[in-house]
């Protein structure tokens, strides 16, 4: 076996079950995204990521539609395939329209091209920025 | 010289110039940004990129404010020094408040973790999300 | 053909051929990974990638294990499947058992978490770790 | 103000200062790092990235030394300066010897060298590696 | 539908039949990759996207094999496998020679390797680099 | 000491000091740059490096010119300060006029533009490109 394999309900330890659970209730679905399922062989780390995640991602002062945005935003820079389909997914069930998403990837064309140009140039910060 | 110094006006190329004219006026300031000076030492590199960045950033379907929380997310994301400073003051003055960038922080860290346990546990795609 | 594909013992030049012998010798297998094998097209890049790689990752003041995990969670950073896989293998059939592993992993989330934290709020270096 | 700034202990708000005291009473340290002092600024992601990392970086399967170099190692491969002389300071406290340190790089360098050949020759997972 | 699919000639928008028109023209070719296919769910992307390239990939002071030979080293640093694959592709119909791709091989592995030893070692810009 | 320090030739131990008087005898110049002297912590290091990258750089069936503007290219999307300025001042003493970095540039833009936008939009390999 060379790697880990998703954990379904019935092969998951009692502390993931527990965690499974309690994402169903909260997101209102009936199973839990394959992202859980792996995490499900470490109940420390799922326990601590779901802790997390479920505070981080709960509606603030930013609306939960735009906190998906800048996930997938990181997602598409870090090219992190499962990240990026997954919260693009996300992002159309809390109503992320076609202009939005066409937006949003020209962003990410732009920050990464400018990032870049930033490094390639060694630009140096502005006195004001400094202040 | 081991590499690029920024142009003040007076030193920039006719080319130059002319962005650097276009810029003040949009945005209605005295000065660029040293990132435009350190551009105009190329003029086409500089000319391309105010196009495109005038173009994504405008308001449209997304608000500026969204536009440059992204940018700032991935700029956080590629630890790009530079792009974090300038663009959180843009943020800033665009009515980012310190609540916002909170939550803000709260999903760069988390998307970089998570992005992160996506490639450790090699997490493939839900049937879901594949259909 | 857009590019390039792996080359079996038989269809290598006798150059690659020689650093299979010694893969095959050393590492006590009865075949070489396709790492090696897509390598094999380019015997310069093969020998000296396998002469450092048989360097870096002898016993030493750290021990193999150790040194397959650090490798393991550059790679997951890195986001590189193959690497990931491949020496997760490795690790395993060296003695990392699933304890180690599930720390392992969230080290892993942490770090690139907290890189990520350390970007976004431009934290400088304290005086104490100046000196 | 371009960005954030560090908060000593009699500027935090009361929630960052509990945080504060609990790093140094586990740390028998006089004052907490840099680090700490800028998330200070937003108690949630400070409470939320102390408790994780007390938990992770807690002594396990891995031994603290062994977490510390993980993280350095993943540090250097994303280039985060902070991290990187933080966290070796830290391994240096728990033990690490100068040719501990020298194998470690050497890894580190030789990782993301093979890394990248993994992508520049699109290398795919040997039928071994899937079963 | 998780994400975004190709779109077909007979599929596009009138704005994203001309750019591909365009493409074919200049290109020489039948129809154009999927890249631009993707692409054409957003005219606005598409349009900007090609323009910039365009203009960028032609010939200049540096001639276009060395262009698409830089542009395979960027994306295999970055990872980017459909990058890797159409770049070599086309580095191959401008005459890159399997002589000129086992070097590239070689510098893309080497400066992975040195940039993660610079960050590493923390190497402080040379006195002679400054002036 | 948080950190390593540079060794100069006196300090360095004789394997390292070795290492310096290649490096000095084929680049033709009095002293070797502070990456070197960083290294000459660990001769192992030092001693591996060095061996690679001579023979890596080396004239051959790409010119050394191209081989730098590569590694510049790769240390620019990578965010290396240090590699971006001293092979820039490497480039230009081996003839890189100011009108092929203005092109380099151009291409360091695009290709990590166009890297994102890859990953953004998930494409996937055309039919052509897989045969």
């Amino acid at each position: 076996m060379p790697h880990i394999t998703p954990l379904e309900y019935d092969q998951a330890p009692a502390a993931a079950r527990e965690v499974f659970d309690e994402i169903k209730q909260l997101r209102k679905v009936e199973d839990v995204n394959n992202f859980w399922k792996y995490l499900a062989n470490h109940p420390s780390v799922l326990r601590r990521t779901w802790d997390s995640l479920k505070q981080v991602m709960a509606p603030g002062a930013l609306d939960p539609l735009t906190k998906e945005m800048i996930y997938m935003a990181i997602s598409m820079s870090n090219g992190c395939d499962y990240c990026i389909k997954s919260h693009t997914a996300q992002a159309r069930a809390k109503g992320m329209t076609e202009e939005m998403l066409e937006e949003l990837m020209a962003v990410v064309g732009m920050a990464n091209e400018t990032n870049a140009l930033v490094a390639a140039y060694q630009v140096e910060l502005d006195q004001a920025l400094k202040d």
